[in-house]
């Protein structure tokens, strides 16, 4: 039987395999200069974080590991924001992985937590949008030069978190005991076919359930409510089913645009963590 | 820096992911009850034998977890004759990846690293031919229950394996000091591209050099003789370069007939790990 550290790898596996996946790197398609294998790397890379919240770790170590690895590859950042969800869902699965002790793994994250969160930020660019100015000396962007004023105020990483949201739905699912990511590893159950097309089907409901915060934040939000809206069209007639072609075709024109509605794919990745590690769906 | 059995990882998830890979499951192509998905979670499966490869276990007990692991999909055998070359490969890490080194590892494999190759068997169905009368009692399909036999003759894993060849190139790299492997580490190292796109052109240049010998067992040798040929006109004309319709129209139809070149399917993964682990390509 894997592990839960093997089934979040298996995880990441299986979201970038799925396709299509409009906008972002799939079976199918690559970005320019972030590939496929940037992802595979990426995914091996963070193993030693995730066996670090396997067995026990604290929430921000484990991940600050997970991101030193998966940093480790020629493409940037690969999978910052879905390793921002596994590692909690790792943590959880030592217990139970319900909604309840996710919840509470997140509320106990302390002070030093936020400074492995922190700390993370040194080992990749992430793309975070401008903060407020009074959260200025908390830019995210200043990775662990920023500690010092996160123990001045001793902000946990669950209150950093908090501090994200709205504007950032990985943060989100923090703050509401990963609804989202729930309800995905309920939808890729209820799915058939392989797991590669069941979490393209599922990233398509996703995308069109909210506007995803990655693209509102790069590209701003008209653009990711438009992208929302058209994913919505396609969901609503079955497009998977009944005209992949269209699906296809939106899938290559978010590419073109250069339009990668990424935290999506970090709650589709959350949503086949969840769903394999309670054998709700098996490779 | 990756570890040796992180490499190993990441060899079989990007030989997988090369395309065109004629006749193979690739990143664009599934076979009849063996998919993509099935080779993402092999690969996670293999992961703690080949991290006690990289601690120092014997070849043969390492050799059967990995199995063990990777057998744990519902696509039966993806990896076995890939992990027969990596296990020694990474123990050859351990101290210094070269061909004298990976060499000894092999002839100085024991019984008890034959029986645990006899006990790989147990945990999944590969195909073999039917062996000569006399070694009928070692015959590998009957797994663990051929120790005994083993046990009587004192054979080596590395007698198994001289035995083994002709009639299977997996068992010639551990006669060869891994000739092959190695030859293929450098034409990654000296392709140009993704790393996916160069494990496509090595596979098809290895396809060329000598028929396949799983093809051969499974299919015969004029098929096995005919695919070769049709390789080497391929690479003859650099029609990767050139006429990439007509190498992904052979890949089709590989596919379509049921001749998997799975033996030169392992060579690229044992080719990867050896460029990976020496820094000879990166991702």
């Amino acid at each position: 039987m894997r592990t839960p550290a093997q089934n979040a790898e298996l995880a990441l596996l299986l979201e970038v395999a799925g396709t299509p996946k409009p906008g972002n790197v799939d079976r199918h398609r690559d970005l320019e200069g972030l590939r496929f294998e940037h992802f595979l790397a990426g995914t091996v890379g963070a193993r030693d974080g995730l066996e670090l919240a396997e067995n026990g770790s604290a929430v921000g170590p484990a991940f600050e590991r997970a991101i030193e690895g998966m940093a480790e590859q020629g493409g940037g950042n690969t999978q910052f924001g879905a390793l921002l969800l596994l590692v909690p869902l790792v943590r959880a699965a030592r217990n139970d992985l319900s909604q309840p002790i996710v919840e509470a793994v997140c509320e106990e994250t302390t002070v030093a937590d936020a400074a492995g969160f922190y700390r993370a930020f040194d080992h990749v660019d992430v793309f975070v949008g401008e903060p407020p100015t009074e959260m200025e000396p908390l830019d995210v962007r200043r990775g662990s030069d920023a500690i010092p004023a996160l123990e001045d105020r001793s902000l946990t990483l669950f209150d950093v978190m908090d501090h994200s949201v709205p504007g950032d739905d990985v943060a989100r699912e923090w703050l509401t005991g990963f609804e989202r990511s729930f309800t995905a590893a309920e939808r890729l159950a209820d799915a058939d076919g392989p797991l590669t097309d069941r979490a393209a089907s599922v990233f398509l409901s996703l995308l069109a359930d909210r506007p995803d915060t990655l693209v509102a934040n790069r590209r701003g939000e008209a653009i990711a409510k438009e992208v929302t809206e058209r994913a919505g069209e396609l969901v609503e007639r079955n497009a998977l089913e009944t005209d992949r072609d269209a699906v296809e075709a939106f899938a290559d024109e978010l590419v073109e645009r250069g339009v990668n509605p990424g935290t999506t794919a970090d709650l589709t990745a959350a949503g086949l963590f969840i769903a394999l590690e309670r054998e709700a769906i098996s490779v």
